[in-house]
């Protein structure tokens, strides 16, 4: 099943995209995908539900897509997941996962305008696989159990501020909570429709030029592993957002590949989860 | 006005406390103490309401009290704010404010039990001033404004792990967000009786032995500076909790001030904003 949901910033109504591309409006069998729905089993509830009903579909044509999900409790966020990305940042390659967060407010539709912060020269990009949470999940007795805690996956693009992040004074989080930095979707893609996702083919252009592709089989930790990992220090809660890391490709550490300017086009693709196309535009 | 909300885990009721030591209900002039609450001006609305409103009093004997808001977006934190605390830290005094985050999952009433995490050698303590957010903030235009966006204040344990913070792999989160790991209240002050942010003195004490004494004048950064930095890198929600950081005397640093155990009994006290205090717990 794949999870939309579609309206207006802040006015989204919950939706379903069928497998013949319409998209039905379910805001009669559920109130918004959010931490109820999720931890209640919404999702299986919801397949069940769907089959016996009519239900309305949305004319797409103009509307806007938002996140996949309502605002989470939180956004953790796994930093230096793949080798190549370690050595070009010039970080070393880590022996445990790196976590950090991204304030919750960031979540925007996937073909969401993407703002450059005041003051910002360094605004970049990363494709990343974003894992939702399904239930509560609290010292996890291994990762072997940790996928049965997945909803479901979606693109995520872990947009961030390189100066804000690395020369700012101590902390990554500086850089990674701006406005609009993280745009999630367009779907939700159910956990049982993922047949594996360590392998995932993942992608992202900058103005038509190809930056990053590669595969989630490249992670150095797997999600499993991450899950089980972030489980040992915190609560994840129904809905949280895990962004998983990102491939090379990115601006930092390439002198010959610029940072993002007004009007740049970002397009992101990860294998069955969809596309999203951001346009950047200054703060 | 302090704001206060009692009842058990989740299912608490928004309550004032009046300037004669009575707890009155007021869930039938506001639904709780949450963004919407903050965002529409409620402490201005509530405060004309309850004059004009007979409200029953609680019987506070055997009650909980929780933390005063309900799950904000997000907590934000300042780190090394102290001279005396980045010193004894090891770290640097630092040139402009560290932010890191928390989990808003964190959360607990000022007597809550304080769980030490699993596998957990170097659980720590930190008294703090935490100022709450009345109004959305952006890019403020300087810190002179920053005070007029602030609803309230309380006092905050910002109860810190620091093998998970320092030693296991980058980045501070790890170490801040685990269960339990931040007391609130226990009453959120309303701004207009809290004179001076600057002028408070503050202390902690882990069975009876003072550890930690110090005054918000020695921050190095000022709460009205430290919001109008924050509001350049993100967007400060109405409800979002601002920790501001801890003068000297955690364990950290210190090998003759031992980490928390079970049983300890952690007491704090900010002038004017009430009492705290935690017994720990294996988690």
């Amino acid at each position: 099943m794949k999870l939309m949901r579609v309206g207006e910033s802040g006015r989204e109504v919950p939706a379903v995209m069928t497998s013949d591309g319409r998209v039905l409006d379910c805001s009669t069998l559920c109130h918004d995908f959010d931490r109820a729905f999720f931890g209640a089993g919404g999702i299986a509830d919801l397949k069940g539900r769907i089959e016996a009903t009519e239900l309305p579909e949305l004319d797409m044509a103009r509307r806007r897509i938002g996140a996949p999900l309502r605002e989470p409790q939180k956004i953790v966020c796994v930093g230096l997941n793949y080798v190549t990305h370690a050595r070009e940042s010039g970080q070393a390659i880590p022996d445990e996962p790196v976590l950090f967060m991204k304030s919750p407010g960031t979540l925007v539709g996937p073909n969401d305008t993407v703002l450059i912060p005041k003051s910002s020269a360094k605004t970049d990009w990363e494709v990343e696989l974003a894992v939702v949470i399904g239930k509560r999940a609290s010292y996890l007795s291994s990762p072997s159990e940790a996928l049965s805690y997945v909803a479901g996956d979606a693109i995520s693009n872990d947009v961030s501020e390189r100066e804000f992040q690395l020369e700012r004074g101590g902390q990554w989080d500086k850089g990674k909570s701006c406005d609009t930095f993280n745009p999630l979707g367009p779907w939700l893609v159910s956990a049982d429709e993922v047949p594996d996702p360590q392998e995932l083919e993942m992608s992202l252009s900058v103005n038509g030029v190809q930056r990053q592709h590669d595969s989630t089989k490249s992670m150095i930790f797997s999600v499993d592993y991450v899950l089980w990992y972030i489980s040992q220090f915190m609560v994840l809660e129904a809905g949280d957002v895990v962004n998983t890391g990102t491939p090379a490709g990115v601006s930092l550490g390439h002198d010959d590949v610029a940072y993002l300017k007004s009007g740049d086009v970002m397009e992101l693709e990860v294998s069955g989860l969809g596309r999203q196309r951001q346009v950047v535009a200054q703060g």
